[in-house]
């Protein structure tokens, strides 16, 4: 099958990887529609030291699983746990320490014609969400979780610092549970690209733009969802005494910072990753949120190297894949 | 009068340091003893860029200051809040934005023969409380401080990393409070030092030690006090995925770390700084905390450059000085 492969020193397409085996309790998936996310660029920077076949957003078709799910269109939650540890006993299966995770660590991925998932791990995608929405369910999964570990600031003001994909999905959330949500850009450029593209949603949801020159400071909930390591420090500098920062990007390589001003002004600091999709896949179905503004272009999956070309490029929104193609 | 003084480049006792002049709204305090904290070995190395008196953990008498505090034996909470402004307003007063703090940020400290205070700042010390006692109550109510943020975590699995004088009093509160404590310390010896000087208090409290080699890990928090830059790795490693860290060392200078796992295993990391006292001045009165086996020495402030170099040698304790001998 057609696949996109990394090697730990090159991503190709190949037109003959092998079709994932047979396995007990999982079902194969024909991926109609996949998305590149910052973490498969950071694994091509060496994040994780995976090799394999990328990709974990997916939407796809189930050709052989159980009879209910037989030909449903379906997603994927991304982590496999083992079900039987102490973790995944205790209901933290996406923490299990012997997990593998789709097309990130140990598990090839959704860039590719077929994709493997435990059956456990597939959610059907109602009718009335589209393959170009559903495609969106993971990282959105990922904003919830976000909004959940920060519950107790419901209402407070928020600022989001990266209006890339993921920021543009949290300030979304944030601003629907009732926060006054800031978003933060980096540059003039981007700031206006993302007028220009997300007016509407902006507006509907009442969402504020500013440039890191002219934001304020003393913020309950600062997210960092910047992709690089500079906005860390950023967040230590927006967020008020007692505040809390959501910490979404995972960077390749070790950070330099300050810890002193998270220990004298008493900031929390919650690392974020993956969160459950039952909330995704309704906030998608109602509409709650925007994702089609997001979509920078759907590529078939042969000019893959071109699509994670464009998906690097500064301002870049989401790319997505179309193996079939 | 006699004081000890930092100028940014050199800690001398001078025995003519001009006495605090009178000021509407606080008292003059006589010091009675004081202690060297590791934040004023930090700000040796320079941290917050303090000039003038050392100083913030004493216990005194007010020579000058309302009738019913004047003779009384008092300790005082450091941070020196407008008490007009927002923060102030919603209670938040420790992180006033234009506070002061004694010892540490613009305004003179302890390490003398008189300090003055805001007299809203000072607290009466119960009879039944010595000296050596209340001049722990400024660190054992940052301890307490580390444990109402850690309130969810009640009853867990705890690990203090460093054994000195902050881990062992957060070590016997979070004992007291129910969570299974182990202290980890970083070497064989301070670990022996450990178990010959507070065995009776661990073995009460049912403290475990542990070396780092032989350490669990897997705990739901893990408390960073070891004051330098290791801790916080070491804490990343041991914290079970969805646990906390509390972080209480403020370390000079530029932190290196990888914070991927943060963000993968979706820790909290809770900065921690002061406290309020009245929790610390009971548990005292109570004597639920042991606080006499961290005392190292007891030194007269003109040995205090002695003291100072005695303090930041590994493995020590708590050093005090008496300003008046």
């Amino acid at each position: 099958m057609r696949a996109l492969v990394w090697d730990g020193s090159q991503a190709r397409v190949v037109p003959d990887a092998p079709q994932p085996g047979l396995l007990p309790g999982t079902a194969l998936v024909r991926v109609r529609l996949a998305g590149i996310c910052s973490t498969d660029l950071q694994i091509l920077a060496g994040y994780m030291g995976f090799r394999g076949i990328l990709g974990h957003e997916f939407v796809g078709e189930v050709v052989e699983g159980p009879n209910e799910l037989r030909g449903r269109r379906v997603v994927g939650e991304i982590n496999f746990a083992c079900r039987r540890c102490p973790t995944c006993a205790s209901g933290r299966t996406r923490h299990c320490p012997t997990r593998t995770v789709l097309g990130i660590l140990g598990a090839d991925g959704a860039f590719a014609e077929f994709v493997r998932l435990p059956v456990v791990n597939l959610h059907r995608v109602p009718d009335r969400v589209g393959d170009q929405q559903a495609v969106f369910v993971e990282p959105l999964a990922a904003a919830f979780q976000g909004a959940e570990q920060t519950a107790s600031l419901q209402g407070g003001r928020s600022a989001v610092i990266g209006a890339g994909k993921l920021g543009l999905l949290i300030a979304q959330v944030l601003a629907t549970r009732g926060d006054h949500v800031v978003l933060v850009c980096r540059g003039q450029a981007s700031l206006e690209r993302l007028e220009a593209r997300l007016e509407t949603v902006m507006r509907r949801l009442d969402i504020e733009r500013s440039s890191v020159a002219s934001v304020g400071r003393g913020f309950d909930l600062v997210v960092e969802a910047t992709g690089d390591q500079a906005g860390l420090a950023l967040a230590v500098e927006l967020v008020k005494p007692q505040g809390a920062i959501l910490l979404k990007s995972t960077v390749a390589g070790q950070h330099t910072l300050d810890l002193a001003p998270l220990v004298i002004n008493e900031v929390r600091v919650i690392g974020s990753r993956c969160g459950a999709f039952a909330p995704a896949i309704q906030a998608l179905a109602e509409e709650t949120i925007s994702v089609s503004p997001l979509i920078d272009a759907e590529l078939p999956l042969s000019d893959g190297i071109e699509a994670l070309r464009r998906a690097g490029a500064p301002g870049a929104l989401k790319l997505l894949l179309e193996p079939s193609a």
